[in-house]
């Protein structure tokens, strides 16, 4: 592939997109179209949007384009598996430069539909334009498969929280990024690279989760999402929440507490839900803390007690680094 | 409203347009979680997404926010109608300057939610971040109530073609515009706030529509796709298509014939169909041409001949100007 997204026009450049996607049987009328088809068995469709920006969401020399393409799939596709629901589709609007070479949107592409593939899911269509910032923008559809949405609000006191997935591994993996590192590269990749355990969405809507969401902002950031829509107190309990040994010495390496990374770090999209306290949970379920009454505490607490490092806020001065 | 987005922050600016919106019985879980959830009676939705840039697609000195909000949403929601769908819902990806007056985006909002409410649809969902240049991303869903999908690859040879909606209206607003005028103000109208008609999709599919498409890049453009999609031609007949007297005033005045406004001029977003020679098309439906074998010509003519004035390449010269 040679040559820039101008030489290329735009025409050409949504052929050379479409010719890499792949179908599933729910696509019923992929691009190419005024729109797209997609199937909803359920009777009713999951849908979620989100933007990533260059510079601001990700860096060109941190990040390739096809991670950057599995991260930006990754993000709205867990936001539909945390209502509970199985991804289908995905649609791609794409802010590009006139100078940009092919290869970063073909690469892009080519993450984006591979993350839809291990979600079951698949890009169904898009819209290119030319701008001066790389801009990916994405939404994100599922299915219910016949059960309710799963939404923040349903947490009730006496519920065990219990999550699933990776916690603080893209924090970590950031922390030795922008310390000029490229190492251990477990941590970098995940950083890189999520993996939100999709499966668990749907599956926790099926083990009678009252309150779902994937963590993006932060665990307590997210949690406190819950807590405020469901009007309760959650506590944790950090000697629950497992720090793997490579984390800790990173931390020590860095001079962070490494719990910070647990439980203020974003990205990683694990799936964090509320269950009655007679759930039976499978063994990649943990539970880590519960659900109280409402309180003069803050409305996530750790051990009983406040935790100061909060999630992140998109309008601070998060300019030029990437946002976690 | 006082202030700029960058002062009232990411949650404040998301609390204020969301305070914002209606609803309809369609929407199962509007904005607030991790993702909406929308009615979808076919089994199937209809999906499609467009992006929209300051500079390139429209000017803070020609449309106030609350038009390109109408604007942006129409562009979408035309997509789905053209499909044979009734709009349901509309998610809205939205990047602000930090110094933008908060306004700007609770007008735009404003727009996209009244445009819905004409189109039966709702606003369910969004992303706001932090970024240079205003970007409006726009995914829109609809239902098909039954019908099959109007794709672009049904027309066939003894087809007539018709439209119906408005055409070069807004190509003659832009040129009014562009050279300082604020007048005629139908046309100034038209260019800053399209009116699809919405309804007629659906209802086109309802009577029969082999092939179906919004006019976004121009008449010429938009059937160009159809007969590439179909692999027919398309012949026009120019003496069946209506120029407004008033239209013909200002082509008089600028020096442009009027039937390049109305051939090549997109953002109208009328709807052009293919149907059967023996359909009964309501008066709204005008029968403007025929569908043909392929042959040497050009994929659309005009009278016969070839038409030469194109659609538009978003990856050409534009910069600067507002597309059309």
């Amino acid at each position: 592939m040679k040559g820039t997204v101008g030489e290329l026009g735009e025409f050409g450049l949504i052929r050379e997109l479409t010719s890499r996607l792949t179908t599933t049987p729910a696509v019923r009328l992929g691009p190419g179209d005024d729109a797209a088809v997609v199937a909803a068995p359920d009777r009713r469709v999951v849908a979620s949007t989100d933007l990533l920006l260059e510079g601001r969401h990700f860096r060109r020399d941190w990040s390739t384009a096809y991670d950057v393409g599995r991260k930006a799939a990754a993000q709205n596709l867990a936001d539909i598996a945390a209502m509970g629901a199985v991804p289908t589709a995905l649609l791609l609007g794409l802010v590009v430069p006139a100078d940009l070479p092919v290869t970063w949107p073909t690469e892009l592409m080519d993450g984006l539909r591979d993350e839809c593939q291990v979600a079951g899911a698949a890009v169904v269509g898009g819209d290119v334009v030319r701008g001066e910032t790389i801009t990916v923008s994405i939404t994100a559809l599922g299915d219910l498969r016949n059960h309710e949405p799963v939404t923040r609000s349903g947490a009730k006191p006496g519920d065990v929280v219990a999550v699933t997935g990776w916690l603080g591994w893209s924090a970590a993996g950031h922390a030795v990024l922008s310390r000029g590192f490229r190492s251990p590269r477990a941590f970098v990749e995940a950083h890189r690279r999520p993996e939100p355990p999709y499966h668990a969405g749907p599956a926790a809507a099926g083990l009678g989760a009252t309150a779902m969401t994937d963590v993006s902002d932060g665990l307590v950031a997210d949690l406190g999402h819950i807590a405020q829509a469901s009007k309760v107190r959650i506590d944790l309990r950090s000697a629950d929440i497992d720090i793997p040994t490579q984390m800790s010495d990173i931390g020590q390496a860095v001079g962070v507490d490494p719990l910070q990374w647990v439980l203020s770090g974003g990205e990683d999209h694990a799936i964090v839900a509320t269950f009655p306290p007679d759930a039976k949970l499978p063994a990649r379920w943990k539970v880590i803390g519960e659900v109280l009454n409402p309180s003069a505490l803050p409305q996530v607490t750790v051990d009983g007690a406040p935790w100061t490092h909060g999630g992140w806020d998109h309008f601070g001065d998060g300019e030029g680094t990437e946002e976690r």
